[in-house]
């Protein structure tokens, strides 16, 4: 999949497709929550195996219960439908 | 064991017995630098059996090849011998 800058338009129906995802200064950000800080890393470490294969990797954090991910596709210098997609992975996970 | 805050002339000693920690506003940090994202993450999820063995977290990011890990007891409000400890278990994570 070659990347691509998504367009306003494309952005405005992204934040409706990919629902906890909100769009800040050329990324998308969500906050995932969880019971203790297995839970959380246990997330961590599916989301990375996600990353891994689309060979797109995340800026994260992580505060014991709390995981933050921040995506951006930074050879374009914003955000791509790759990261949609990796965004779109990553909420199926939480969903499970 | 109980944990308690460090005084200055513990804090100074500190910085000597694990190497690559630096003082930081309350807390102890260091920054470790992989080949790649695999190695970043295998690195994290030792960390993380250690740290959920002491229970006590990290706040701690992650982007491609870096790790930033960042310690303070946060109950006590500052650096204690646990954040000690625990550098020094990453450390020698670190150095295997």
């Amino acid at each position: 999949m070659e990347p691509y800058i998504l367009q306003d338009e494309e952005l405005n129906e992204l934040v409706v497709k990919i629902p906890g995802w909100e769009i800040k200064s050329k990324q998308i950000q969500r906050e995932f929550n969880f019971a203790n800080f297995i839970e959380a890393f246990a997330f961590m470490t599916k989301v990375a195996l996600i990353c891994e294969k689309y060979n797109h990797h995340p800026n994260w954090e992580n505060v014991y219960a709390k995981v933050i991910i921040k995506l951006n596709t930074h050879d374009l210098g914003g955000i791509t439908n790759l990261d949609q997609t990796l965004a779109s992975e990553i909420n199926k996970i939480f969903d499970q």
